[in-house]
């Protein structure tokens, strides 16, 4: 990813936050045959403050179960808020008109090895993590004990886990940084005037006061 | 990417729609040295009612210009509304407690070819363009010509153009279509409940009324 020093986003915590509040990756995988793209809620594993595993599972009808006999190369893609930036956003376009449209976002993307995991021990762990990943705030969150014990035993037999070994993280939060604080400003203002609020706002809020 | 049949999207109408709602395709490239990805605004060039061609620009800094001196094999990756379902949403939870988490997501892939297309006119259509895709429902639409010429000259002698010539589409919706109507409806009505009202609701609603 082309990344200039000004959106580079390096910071672990929130990289491993972004992924929690997107924790549908976009996982590619590069076979003989082609790119291999398929869309994994996944959980991370932390040492040291950093993800070096990411964990999924997959029907075992997909047929990316059959590309991994060994190990391969694979990226998984996890993205954040994203939208358009209007030029007539801009305090300066009225003052010199030298403004152009962009497009903001954040992501994170994380390289590495991945292999099947297809012990169901293993697999039930995932899907409990996964579970209280996404149903940990909710009110009364729902758990894998509370379905029949024979009835997930047989959807664990359909499964098939996924484990990726991270072997390098990029992160982008391209935030309006590179412009000067009146754009920024302004930028902010056109954003907070649209009804919903967009989740662009928000991130773009919290990134910009991080380089105050 | 794996793709059971009650998800299967194929309506080019609809496929192209969620590209120009979500133009910010994920572009990856297999390269010798690995995979490399890149989040780029996209234009289409639609053929016989399909997409035939995807343009987009990129700073001539991008390390991936580089690796096009020829071309090479690349999927672009458009993403639409996404969102957990939780089981706890199912009508037939309190019934048989047979249910289970899961992730509904609405995506496009565009496999190929990209190579580079380095012509001033050319870059300069593709910003025409793409600004045009991004303005035009906005009150009082920017375009190129209100900045001054020589700035967007300067502007673009920096970009360098990016060509995909499409050869396979895989369109994906999953919206519970494979949940019986009873649970389609209370998974509806669980969104309906949310404030803001989010985009999956959205998405659900449309793909769900279609296979009534």
């Amino acid at each position: 990813m082309y990344t200039p020093n000004h959106f580079q986003e390096t910071d672990n915590t929130k990289l491993l936050g972004l992924l929690r509040a997107n924790p549908l990756g976009t996982l590619v995988v590069a076979t003989e045959t082609g790119l291999l793209v398929n869309h994994i809620p996944f959980v991370a594993d932390v040492a040291k403050n950093k993800v070096c595993r990411l964990r999924a599972h997959v029907p075992r009808a997909n047929p990316l179960t059959s590309e991994l006999s060994a190990a391969r190369d694979a990226v998984v893609i996890f993205q954040g808020a994203n939208g358009y930036i209007s030029p007539s956003w801009y305090a300066t376009k009225p003052v010199h008109g030298k403004v152009v449209p962009t497009w903001n976002y954040a992501v994170v993307h994380m390289h590495g090895s991945i292999c099947i995991r297809d012990e169901a021990d293993w697999v039930e762990a995932q899907l409990e993590e996964l579970t209280q990943q996404n149903e940990s705030a909710r009110p009364a969150p729902w758990s894998v004990a509370d379905a029949p014990a024979d009835y997930i035993k047989r959807m664990i037999a359909a499964l098939v886990g996924l484990e990726v070994t991270v072997t390098r993280i990029e992160g982008k939060t391209k935030a309006s940084q590179n412009q000067p604080a009146e754009n920024q400003a302004s930028v902010l203002a056109a954003l907070e005037s649209e009804q919903p609020a967009s989740e662009l706002l928000a991130m773009m809020r919290t990134a910009l006061e991080d380089t105050d």
